[in-house]
């Protein structure tokens, strides 16, 4: 039912990936019932897979200061602004799932600042913004308003790594014409999801 | 469940409104289930309501060179532009009704060059956008590249009033705050809706 | 001696035209000597025309804490941001006349920031500049900004929906590439005007 | 009856000045019956306003393949992106007398791309434009674009040139909050100016 | 004599850095006689730092259509339009040595539409700067224009996959104020370097 | 070994130039042991010339409030914005021998932000920056601003006219796609320079 990506870079079929990436595809398949598209789009580089996974896994999965959801709010965000279809529709499903919330996902999408977000989680996106699209700008006001909530040292970085990580990510899904699975839509909007 | 929209500019309760804007919120209660925000928002001011609603309907729900679809794709990327929050979520669920398609309105909030639409659609939204963030620089060049999609002038006029028109719309929408009902979200994602 | 305007949308002749909006016509040509332009370019479309002027009505001939001087203070700074020709124009002349003021309007098209205008004025166009250029992020502290000259609820409304029909009425104007009658570039300059 | 300029910078007397900047103002005073503000703000900087008038006088009093008339008509076009209050009003009644226009100053200050110009003379506004708001992305495909509209390589640097110079002129007019004279917003506007 | 880089997100000592990381850093320090400063800000997370380094060097040290030099031109002429000073500064040493140029960083990192590049390498930089800039408008006659250039999909993946890369590289140099090390600025200036 | 700048708007050989030009030239040879690409170019037009280095002379070679670094300081933080090849590479060599200091001008030329600057020419560069960029927009709290840090009127108008000069001669040189002498990009960066 999922459309497939876009052409232009082909990843290999899957018997020709190396054995690593195969089983991450696979257990990736075996866990959600489908393989996200950003698997097999970066699988046309297998160093760079390599990469990009543990850098995200290193930065989303983690414990912290922040919860999950607030690091899929920070995708979300950024992602929007960059106007990146796939990350928006496919992080906007975890999103939801994870913040239990089947409405937060586009009510950040569409205008974070309206959105039904604590102050604090406010804050946090205000500065995940600022990273992704005035990094230069970035001065210690902006370390000091998001100091206010509570936020440590190393809740910040987070905040600006995703905001970074998601900077790559938007634009290699946007170069690529990177689709997000249909499968997406719908995820984490019903009651039961 | 709905939310109730915010409160600076709250309308006087309903039994206190003229007589045709009461009886037109009561007509789209029993056609809807539920009273979209915007009448409620916009019966602060009674006379600007009648306007606002004999204004969007002589372009929205004419005949003519457009679907009513279409219509509604050239309100939600122009209104997804604006960040409006109210008119994406409230016109993206009309758009994924109208079009029987349950995921072309995310779509088009995100991203609408990497939606799955028609060339002649993708002229349509091209045109629509210059004139929702540069009017100013429409010229000759613009009215050329899409007529070459068999677009009459009427069509074009069409095309052209309803992204002004929301340009006014989102323009209220975000300084009254207003809130898209909860309904909205999951109207038209599932298969039977 | 005035040059007609764009012939891309003409309207049909004035004895085609509805009795309504030939009457509205004949009326404004008693008044004013000439027909402005904006009334005969949208008379390409009845129902738009009820509506635009109704709207227009609502907002620009209205009562309240904000004088007419005031309200198109606000149709000749924003309609300056977004390059419309007809309106800095026509509605320059309106608001010379309005204010009683030979030099306000072309002040206010430059550079409203640098007009002879009053630290109250000058709250109530940078609020107006916002909704026009970014409603999308009018927040709090806007609505505190102008809440410190002594405005109502009312008048920010009437000020932010200014601002918001001017923003369709730009956008309409300078698609179907409106032209101001020559009357207009004189009206109010002089002594006795 | 003309308004004094701003305090900040304010000028030495008349009778302090370097007899040739006393000269210079004395005769434009003889000749436009009043001093434009401009005269008065530079004279703050005697070294600098002889090297001001200099070029402005090189380049606007000169003959060649632009007429005066166009030569104002880049000055206006490119003040009114600036925002400059003094240069579009006193650029604007230079323009309106030169061109024997009393049209023509407001058409190119509100939108010059709706303006009643020759093809030629849009060539030249847009090649001005981009000199004034992003010569760094000024290239061959701009020098072979208004290359078809006759003008010569000296005619191409008149109009950079002008667009450089007021550059320069809109900025220190702003900063100093320089203001016309009041007897610049009617001039050349009148049958017989 | 360099100086240290920011405190804020201070890395660990050198001797309770996991033992790759310090191999790596003092492998570094052999090589070059210093240790860049970006080695030491990341070494602030061991994870990340694996991951950014594994990604680096997949695109910046692998053979391919694009010289290393090629390369090192991406990553100044974004990292430039990014206001990234560790990029900027360490990437033009590198960029001057491998292209045995002492002159061309600096022309790419101004402006490097006046740079002294083949036309082969401007489209690359185009196309890099739309990637780092605009992707969400990267469209298929961005892939044509480069593709006039003899550049394969695979290098047209690398000049984009460098583009991303740096976006994420120069928001977190920015965010942690990294200091390039004093030793770049003068690396692959003089004739024998 | 200088490469001849661009070839469009070529001087007339140097026996053809008036005495005072040609003798400037030689005079600058003299001293600097080669003739900055700025001469040749200008001398297209003898009397142009002769304002533009007048107006130079008169700002830059002035005693005051600001050094001579100092003002260096801001042609080359408002050419890096305006990417001027010629005056940042040009300029940036002149600061670099007059603060002493090899790293200044690489540093204010990618972010002036990050540079090693007092908080007074930190101020300085925001106030310039705000002149070169959106002098529409200085206001009475930009004055507030700088006046914290002990300027005076007259180094503020310094500022600003400085900031004013470059925004013609980034333009010019921009335009005549002017090139900086090979001989600048290493001036200043040697210990004994």
């Amino acid at each position: 039912m999922t459309q497939p990506t876009a052409k232009r870079f082909a990843p290999p079929p899957l018997d020709k990936l190396p054995e690593d990436i195969r089983a991450r595809i696979m257990a990736v398949q075996e866990k959600s019932g489908f393989v996200p598209n950003v698997f097999l789009s970066l699988a046309y580089r297998p160093e760079e897979f390599r990469a990009f996974f543990a850098y995200h896994d290193a930065l989303m999965e983690k414990e912290g200061g922040l919860t999950k959801a607030e690091r899929e709010m920070i995708v979300v965000a950024t992602s929007a602004a960059n106007q990146c279809h796939y990350c928006v529709i496919a992080h906007g499903a975890i999103l939801r799932i994870r913040a239990k919330n089947p409405l937060i996902a586009d009510q950040i999408a569409v205008n974070y600042r309206k959105a039904d977000i604590t102050p604090r989680q406010r804050a946090m996106l205000d500065f995940a913004m600022k990273v992704s699209l005035e990094a230069n700008r970035v001065s210690e006001e902006d370390f000091a308003a998001i100091a206010g909530h509570g936020f440590s040292d190393d809740d910040v970085w987070d905040i600006a790594a995703i905001a970074a990580f998601f900077a790559l990510s938007n634009r290699m899904a946007n170069v690529t014409a990177m689709r997000p699975n249909d499968e997406f839509y719908l995820m984490g909007r019903l009651p039961k999801a």
